[in-house]
This record gives C-alpha cells, sequence and structure tokens, in this order.
C-alpha cells in the first residue's frame, strides 16, 4: 500500500447496497419479532454494506491510539501539566491504562502512536513514530501548524492504517491523548459546526467555573486569530487543530477506503471526523459512533455527522476506550445476523394477524 | 444448599459500605481524570459492595432463561400462537436463538429452565424441568395460578440459582420467553407501581392500533377480576403473573443472598424484579438493570425499582439477550478496577489546581 490522500479521497465508495438489502432479508428471517434487535440490526446491516459481504465477526481488531501535545496548554486551559501526555503514552506501552485493559478485555491490540509529543521517544518496538513535531504551536497567538504539517499529519494516519490493515485488520477504534486537546477540538467543532464556542466546549479533565470560561475565551481568540475556513478541512485542521486529530482524520480516511468500519471515540476522535468528512462525506458511512462522551460539544458533534452513539455511560477519558466497548457492541450485532436461525431452519412458527 | 424463601429473604444483606470506600479510593488513583470512567466506576464500585471484595473478573457467567405459557393468550394478545413458547425452547436448546448467541459472544452458559410450557417435554441434559403446571390460566376470566403455585414458583428459581452457584457462579443474567408474558408483566406493572394499564403496556412483539388497544382492555379486566394486592407480592404474582416471572424473582433472590450480581434483562425480568423486590426491598442493590427496552412500560418500571439501564439499543426481544450485553459492560468495568495502574504505579502527575 502507502496511499496518497488523493487516492484514498477516491477509493471511499458509497455501502453495497444489494449486501445491505440481503442483510435485511435475513433479520427479518431469523427467529425473533422483526426489530427486536433494534440498533444490532441495524449495526450488522451496515457492516455487511461496508463489508461487502455478511462476515461472522471480526478476528483482527485494533485500536489505533494517536498522542500529540499542544502549544495551547500555556494558555492554561487544563487541569494537567503538559507532560502527561508523554507520561500516559509510557502507561499505554506498559499496558496500564483505561484503553489497555478495555483493548485486552474485548481483544483487541493497541497500537500506539507519536504524532508529536513534547520531549519525545527513544525507539520502542510497540510504539509507531510519526512525530509532525514538538507539540503544535498555541493556536491563541498564531496558526497552531502549517497547513504541509497538517497534511503530513494526515497522511501518517493513512500509513499507520495501512500498516495494520497489513498485518490483518477487520474493524479499527479510534483512541487519542494529548493534554489541551479537548480545547482544539471544540474550536474544530465551532468552526465545523457553526455552533458558538460556549455551547461545544466542556470541562475535559475536570475544569469548573472560571476555568471553563478562560478555556472559551482561549478558544474565541485563536478562532479570531486564525480565522480558519470552515469550507477548508486541512486549514481548520492547520490553524486550531492538533496532530493526533489529524493522524485520526488519516485513520479514518484509510480505513474507509479499504472497506474497514470504523469505532470512532467521543469528543476528540469526533472532531477528527469532522475534518475527515469534510475531505470526504462519503465517510460518514462507514463510521460507528461508540458512545456519547460527558464533554458538552459531543452530542452535537454527532448530530451535524448524522450519526447516533451506541453507548451513553457519561464516559470521557478518551484513549480510545468509549470505541473498545463500542466495539463489543459491533461484533454482538454482526454475530447475531451470522449465527441465529431462520424460522425456517428452527421449525418456529411465524407471527399471525390476529 | 437448597435454602427456603425465608432463609433467602433473611440472607439478603445491605452491600459491604467499606469495600465500596476502598473501591472508591482506588477508582481515585487510577491513571485517569476522577469519575471519567463514568458509569463504569460505579459499577465496579457496586460490584465491590456485592461481592464484598474487589474482584478481577467474572470466571463463571450464566444467564438463565426461564420459559412458561400463559392462559391469558386465548384472549388474542400476541401476534404469536402459543406453541412459539415451546418452539422457541427447542432452539434454544440447538443454539440458534439470540440468547444463544449473544451469551457465547460474551462467554456466559445459557441455562434454559421449563417452567410450564403447555405441551411439555421430554428429559433433555440441557433442560431442567421445574414445571408447575402446564401454562398459567386466563387471568381475564379467574387467578393466573393459585397462591402455592406463585410461591412454588419463587422456590424453583432459588433452586435453579443455587444449583448453578455450586457449578460455579460469579454473575447471573436473566432471561424469558413466554407468548403472552408482556401482558403479565404489565399487569403487575400497573398493580406495583400504581401507574395506568394504558401507560405501561407496550406492543409485546409487534402489537399496533386495536390489537394494543384490546390488550389493554384484557388487562383492565384482569385487575377488576382479580383485585391483586400491591401489599402483597405473591399475590399479584399469583392472579396476573406468570410461573417464568416467579421463578426469575426466585433466581434474582438466591442470587443476592449468596452475593451474586444480578444483570437483569427487559420488561419481564422488570417485572420479576418489582415482585421479588416486593419481597426483600434491599434486591435493589444487587440488580444492574442492562437496557431500556423499547417495551413502554419499562422505563417507569426501572424508576420504580430506581435503577438507570446501561444501554438502550431500542431491543425487545427478551430470552436475557439484553442482560448478556449488559454483563460485558458490567465485566469492563470490573476489569478497569482491577487491572488499570495507579498515578504511583505508572508515574504520571497528577492534576494542578491552574
Amino acid at each position: 500500500m502507502n496511499s496518497s490522500l488523493s487516492q484514498i479521497l477516491r477509493e471511499i465508495k458509497p455501502l453495497d447496497e444489494k449486501v445491505m438489502k440481503q442483510a435485511r432479508a435475513r433479520q427479518d428471517e431469523l427467529t425473533k419479532p422483526r426489530g427486536s434487535l433494534g440498533q444490532l440490526e441495524n449495526l450488522s446491516i451496515k457492516i455487511a454494506g461496508i463489508k461487502g459481504e455478511i462476515t461472522s465477526g471480526f478476528e483482527h481488531k485494533a485500536i489505533i491510539v494517536m498522542a500529540a501535545d499542544h502549544g495551547v496548554v500555556s494558555e492554561g486551559v487544563s487541569l494537567y501539566p503538559q507532560e502527561v501526555t508523554r507520561q500516559m503514552v509510557f502507561n499505554f506501552l506498559n499496558g496500564g491504562a483505561g484503553i489497555n485493559v478495555l483493548a485486552r478485555f474485548v481483544g483487541a491490540r493497541v497500537v500506539i502512536v507519536d504524532m508529536g509529543v513534547v520531549g519525545g521517544f527513544e525507539p520502542h518496538p510497540n510504539l509507531i513514530c510519526k512525530m509532525i513535531d514538538f507539540g503544535t504551536r498555541d493556536m491563541a497567538k498564531g496558526p497552531a501548524m502549517t497547513r504541509e504539517q497538517a497534511l503530513d499529519a494526515i497522511q501518517a494516519g493513512i500509513d499507520v492504517v495501512e500498516g495494520e490493515i497489513a498485518r490483518g485488520l477487520d474493524i479499527v477504534g479510534t483512541g487519542d491523548m494529548g493534554i489541551g486537546n479537548t480545547t482544539a477540538s471544540s474550536a474544530i467543532c465551532a468552526v465545523i459546526t457553526g455552533e458558538s464556542v460556549e455551547k461545544v466546549t466542556g470541562r475535559g479533565t475536570g475544569l469548573a467555573g472560571e476555568q471553563l470560561i478562560h478555556k472559551v475565551e482561549v478558544i474565541q481568540k485563536a478562532l479570531e486569530l486564525n480565522r480558519p475556513n470552515p469550507k477548508d478541512p486541512a486549514d481548520v485542521l492547520a490553524k486550531v487543530g492538533g496532530f493526533e486529530i489529524g493522524g485520526l482524520a488519516g485513520v479514518m480516511l484509510g480505513a474507509a477506503a479499504h472497506h474497514i468500519p470504523v469505532v470512532i471515540d467521543g469528543f476528540i476522535s469526533g472532531a477528527a471526523a469532522l475534518i475527515a468528512a469534510g475531505l470526504a462525506p462519503g465517510l460518514r458511512d462507514y463510521l460507528i459512533a461508540s458512545h456519547l462522551s460527558a464533554e458538552s460539544g459531543h452530542k452535537i458533534l454527532l448530530e451535524h455527522l448524522g450519526l447516533s452513539p451506541l453507548l451513553d455511560l457519561g464516559m470521557r477519558l478518551g484513549e480510545g476506550t468509549g470505541a473498545a466497548l463500542g466495539m463489543v457492541i459491533v461484533e454482538a450485532a454482526v454475530k447475531t445476523l451470522a449465527e441465529m436461525a431462520t424460522f425456517g431452519e428452527a421449525g418456529v412458527s411465524k407471527e399471525n394477524q390476529i
């Protein structure tokens, strides 16, 4: 592989309607009242449309977790110091973070990518280095990155997901780590959805009161200063985005081009999806929203993408933790379509009209 | 074992507050912003309180599916003929039903119990026979069962769950099969919650319009005729309940007495929980509501029990299918508490006050 962004954008096709009709017909023959598996039925049909066939499950699952730092933390927008991004990457490598636990539990491998963490890393067999720079610049003082860096970040995501496809990949989840990245994501969300900054800015790791007001002001300042063009996703990413957000956008685009369903995590992955869907509107059909984050802008973001979250458990950790749980629901849906008996096979009577 | 109902009721104790405090303290030390795993954190603490210790997962999982028939189907309250109950039990035994697929997927065994299916069964190694009678009588013409049968059904549930505990059981889910059992469950729900029959009566397997109005009228007639006493759960079960509903109430009580968490499925399991919690109010703490059923009375029922559903996927199949998915979320929660690294272990900085 090694596809370019322009090749990838051409390869994102509509879902296979014929296979989806077959999947719908089979769901209606399974031993249950029609529609009684609710969203599981719709999910199983969507996956069939993405894959172009009715599959029996996902042998190869991965959560791609991309980490990077954000210059805007110097404005005081997070409760945690910047070095936590780097420390958490070590935690990922050592298997102790939330995403490690949940990915192990659901049988997914964790793919850790340095997209630009301050301080950098020695080479490590389980860390993919796609470092664009040691963190973005402060968006409240100028563009977070150059346009070239933005495009490089997206390309890095394409490269990473194509590398994982080469290792075997049936479904992919997205995750993030980056102190300050809810600030970048809120900025992206405000620009692309057109909603006010207040509405799409949340507590992040736990801001309250004055701290939250300050975060809103920082984002407003960054938008006024940089004036990102909402019609140009690469411009939005460059001016107020982050390296991991660009990378995740590339992962989504690359996966979709190869007919691999993408389970997106929470608010940061959602911001990446806004960028990616801006580049390829057809991408939306390949995305599954795993959960509704407690981060306040997430609902607005998902509505803009036309996605309904599977879970609403008040989570706001990131890392792909929501995606890992969502992946279980998707696989359960696929299993019902593949493995349940039909009325005919089981000798069960169908409904009467009473 | 072989505990009597009165022994079981005495053995249902409050959760272990001391262990819950330890679990809360550990959650706050794990490498994530406090509270960022949302309901997973609360679930992990609840499970610790039920078990009296912080556990690392559930080695032995079971979904107990109880089947029985309902005399009220002669009033025309279901789209499916009564023989579907029996046919679906064969489907369970052959591994082709929704619950078989989902239980296999989550690593739970399926325990199938005949609580009183019309036609009965030849002995089968995977079918537990606790048959009370060949279906209940028509509640629109008199009591569904005698008080003695109601108490026998509850005792049968206790016996079944104690048998499973003897085989190894760390968490249990409940499921049901019985054409006509949403009618019985709506009747129970109306009596115990005090809500109107209209509000707690739903489409079941797919009723619409006139059919739904007729179902409401049948339930109203049954309640007027039988006048179940809302303060006497056994009376409610006898007059408008079902054998599988009584059995599931017994499963819940028996599990709680032995400190085993119970993941309840949808509307039918919820009606059983109303009966069981009427007998032992402390039971509520041992219950986890897996999902919000599309059946309209379910929300009212869960609010009455003080439970919040984990999932809302528009499912209304029964059989324990929601419980199987809910069990995954519960186990994920337990794993995070047991396996995530603390800030100290991982060398990750804690939050600042900015």
